[in-house]
């Protein structure tokens, strides 16, 4: 099967327009198949705030209100998306920007109100099997990098709010079965870590045994954790492997041997 | 050859939800292929007013400087765009939003300054055989309906602001060598009106010998004078026939008889 690459970069990459244009560069070089997945980044907090909304939180989770998804559907849908496209044509990288409602590529359900009572409003929830590979697939066939925004839709005329991380696992295992997929997650550190204070203790491979025993010592960043165990239910969902490491080293040489910290 | 329909609504079916939804209903329901070219509405002047970003205009026209590329980005690129997707996947027609960015649709060229100074900023001109035919095509083929926005992009990374009817126009020619290419213009009134006051009377054909006869007549509101320039531009460059007509009216009966203007 042929490789392809699911990579997510988050705000820390889309924030600062030099990291942003240094990583595009590394993402345009990679020869094959490619789809990124974008966060929002602060800009959206910043325009809402300017328009008056202000962000609700419950349990340190943002509420998706109907103002905040008319912002985020702009900032996300629009201005993050296209000015990642727009530099990426920029570069000979063939980009086609993306929502979950577009060739309804990720249909989503309005998540319940917690038995607690707690509603995130519009808040989208994936279920894989209901993602339009096919699309994405034709898109790839013929010569096309889809830039998916982190939003998707109920398939009743409404957007929702769904966070990139589950984007491009779900996009990573509704591919799997076409494609080879390595899931590579962007993040602030050099990869997972055994000492957390020194960023040169980057654990390069991880494995079900070895993660058994990094947690059996205790070793591990208590916030690492769930970021472990999503890539391992992808891998269990037919992804080959995930990588996860710092957005400018990651790509350096993505086909080959990485930096970063392996999963498989 | 099949029949393709490039159809064009602006602000005032943009700014109305009750408008939108009506003429979404009749768009989809059109059997065959459809493009969608939407404008703009007066929601990005308000959002940008709230961000404190000041509309400039010269001789009428508006300046796209720095500040209103990025709403219009925003607001005709996410949230109007989107808006219409997500609508149109609710009733059953696969929508897939694109600015001229995505897939390389609409490559365009930031203006020149003019002869006398006058700097219209990131507006984009764009020529028709730059224009990505064959991937609206594949679109197209894989029942894919193409919603755009009014938005261009100059291949160097920057987004460019480009006017709908422009949009619509050089699509409907560009696509002309592939597909009998009806270009529908949804305007405020039910067609060219011989009286200008009378809302009835709608002049139903015009070719060039009827369109000499009545300037010759001075019949037409000058306002309409441009409009049917554009339509026999586009027809003398390969598009079948242009419609102008009330959005709701006209695509009641789209591939038979309709109500509106027919210039051919």
């Amino acid at each position: 099967m042929e490789q392809l690459f699911v990579i997510k970069i988050g705000g820390n990459v889309i924030d600062d327009e030099k990291n942003l244009s240094a990583f595009l560069q590394k993402f345009a070089a990679i020869n094959g198949n490619k789809i990124l997945i974008h966060g929002g980044g602060k800009i959206a907090t910043k325009i809402g705030e300017q328009l008056g909304i202000q962000s609700q939180y419950i349990n340190g989770r943002r509420i998706t209100d109907a103002a905040t998804i008319d912002v985020v559907t702009m900032v996300y849908g629009g201005l993050v998306n296209k000015k990642i496209v727009a530099q990426l044509q920029a570069i000979g990288c063939n980009a086609i920007g993306l929502t979950g409602a577009d060739a309804n590529c990720i249909p989503a359900t309005k998540r319940p109100v917690t038995k607690e009572g707690i509603d995130f409003g519009f808040a989208g929830d994936v279920d894989t099997k209901n993602i339009a590979a096919a699309y994405l697939q034709l898109f790839l066939n013929n010569g096309l990098t889809p830039v998916l925004a982190p939003l998707t839709h109920d398939g009743m005329g409404q957007m929702l709010n769904t966070n990139a991380d589950t984007i491009a696992s779900s996009i990573a295992v509704a591919l799997s079965a076409a494609f080879d997929v390595r899931l590579i997650y962007c993040f602030e550190k050099k990869g997972v870590l055994e000492q957390v204070e020194d960023e040169n203790s980057v654990i390069t491979l991880i494995n079900k045994t070895i993660y058994q025993r990094l947690k059996n010592d205790h070793k591990l960043f208590d916030g690492i954790l769930p970021k472990i165990d999503n890539a391992f239910a992808a891998i269990d969902s037919g992804v080959k492997e995930v990588l996860i490491g710092h957005a400018g080293d990651l790509l350096q040489n993505v086909t080959k041997t990485t930096t970063g910290t392996l999963i498989q």
